[in-house]
């Protein structure tokens, strides 16, 4: 710490992200990526982007980035969204950033559950915003009757992370249609892996002005190393959020980020065949763990939560990775002896098994 | 405006970046982009990434950009300078969104030039940050003496924007040594296209633990499209920089902008060629429109400065508009007779010429 920080920097609690290890023979299940490469459509018209000479690279990207609006408006356009109801950033990260900044920062502090992405309480440290952690269910399910009551504003993903876990359509509503005052977000990062019928609330978006949806390109369009996010929401809300991103980075996607968003967007079999995969293995791997008498809190993500009756979480987590298997673990209440896996190819999940196999 | 906006999001003015036309026809002499293609080294690198499959997308990137940072550091490695002194993001607007909320936020007001990048009045409205706008002299030259006064930090781009003039190394050199307790953060955009041998602030950094000194790689380096800037400073001010951007967003450098970043910082012969092919069109464009009458303030970036005394700075613009050019013209006091225009290739010179003499 120097006297040259700021007060909000010395008081600050960084976000952790997990390991991105610099080797690549680990089977990787910490970060929740998508095992299968992105759509071939995005990664040629990146390649379209750059073209022989790189050319275009000169230019400054377009700072509304239009096209990926209109592409992710069509996408949802049965929903009633058109493109003054979205919002693109920098990943879904730099999207919630700014929603913080935009829309969830009042005199009330906002509500959250005790046991979500970590990140949001590391946002309301570089807000300045209060903030209330409201308890899971012994389940680690989201009581919706908790979040009617008085605030500056809600947040939570569906399905909840680390859990999994997904809260019906008909609870969110009522969440929203509850409080009409506050800015309702639904963080769906994983929600694409939730069923066949995606269970988004994108539709409600339409009859209620206070709902916010946040959505990623990282896990089911494969795009994690290109970062794209989107919110979908009120037009007024999308204002909000425009004014404060022109008021800190003119242009946070790049072309080829542009480019490629574009593409994943519009490329709807890619999207169905690889969520479909995951979502396959996931029901296999749930399986299998079972039968090795692992507790599963039941998954609409592309990752699991677990539990091993007789096994220390820290200590699975370290045996996996001598077998050079990466899981996530989060020392924190409640939650410490539970660890998260992400849901690999079917070459991954085997290795998995296997290792397990070994260490029970 | 609606309720759901926090009270920042209603009381913020937006920054207006330069117009990216969407026609591909026009002589785009409006936002200082290099005429010139990116280092083929940095185009090849970045297809590398991508790869046959863009199967690489699918992993997050490096949240550190350490292989950005060690580039960086080995390019000013003979002014002392280690991956510990460098902090990386999205476009030097994202790294300097951050300084000004890590490093600029203290008690008193900071200070900047009255005529200077229009983006820092836009980042003191997003933190709530006191500034004072400190005049020019009349042949708008910075005076440090009007620096040495208590401040909570001070900042201005050398060479300044839109001016195109450039402050000695000696002046910057008093200026920070004379505020040791502020941070001095000098923004070098445009600092490659001042000289064969660059008067960079950065040789200052190993004894001054107060100064910052912002790049980008959107100018000298061909790349706007990509989004890569940096700061070199102190480890302790660099230390203040991850901890906010490590509670804003864990990656914004894409899997593409941190290998096409690397390629580029790695190849001097471009960079030398093209800074000095701008340098040279500069010389060569400021003696044909001192032959048409024009005014120029004299330049050390890859744009100009100019009036002319018979012709309002507006209805030129307009007139160049019509020929199909366009150039900036800035509605604001003291400038609004002044046009920027971006130093372009020799054959947009001719037609900018061209195009002046038809007017005039």
């Amino acid at each position: 710490m120097s006297k040259y920080w700021s007060a909000v920097a010395r008081k600050l609690i960084p976000y952790v992200p997990g390991e991105q290890p610099k080797l690549s023979q680990l089977v990787k299940l910490n970060t929740n990526e998508n095992p299968y490469p992105p759509s071939e459509r995005a990664v040629a018209a990146i390649a379209g982007e750059l073209g022989e000479d790189g050319g275009k690279l000169r230019l400054y990207p377009d700072p509304n980035g239009d096209r990926l609006k209109a592409a992710i408006a069509s996408f949802y356009a049965a929903d009633g969204v058109s493109a003054a109801n979205v919002f693109v950033g920098n990943g879904s990260d730099e999207v919630l950033a700014h929603v913080f900044q935009a829309l969830l920062k009042h005199e009330r502090p906002i509500l959250f559950p005790d046991i979500t992405y970590s990140f949001y309480p590391v946002y309301c440290g570089l807000y300045e915003i209060e903030h209330v952690a409201v308890p899971l269910a012994d389940d680690f399910s989201i009581v919706a009757d908790d979040y009617l009551r008085p605030n500056g504003g809600i947040i939570f993903p569906n399905p909840n992370a680390p859990t999994g876990r997904l809260l019906p359509l008909a609870e969110i509503e009522r969440i929203v249609a509850s409080n009409p005052d506050s800015v309702v977000v639904i963080d769906e990062a994983y929600i694409d892996f939730a069923a066949e019928a995606v269970p988004t609330a994108i539709p409600l978006v339409a009859r209620y002005p206070n709902l916010l949806v946040v959505h990623t390109l990282s896990k089911s369009r494969s795009l994690a190393g290109l970062r794209v996010g989107f919110a979908i929401g009120d037009a007024q809300l999308i204002e909000a959020l425009e004014r404060v991103k022109n008021s800190f980075n003119s242009y946070p996607l790049d072309r080829l980020a542009i480019a490629g968003g574009v593409a994943a967007m519009n490329d709807r079999v890619h999207y169905d065949t690889t969520r479909r995969a995951v979502m396959n293995s996931r029901e296999q791997l749930t399986r299998d763990l079972h039968s090795l008498g692992f507790d599963i809190v039941p998954s609409a993500a592309n990752f699991i939560f677990v539990r091993h009756p007789q096994l220390d979480a820290a200590t699975l987590a370290s045996a996996l990775r001598e077998r050079a298997i990466i899981v996530r673990h989060f020392r924190l209440p409640r939650i410490d002896q539970y660890l998260r896996i992400t849901i690999g190819t079917d070459d991954q999940c085997t290795a998995l098994l296997s290792a397990l196999r070994e260490i029970l």
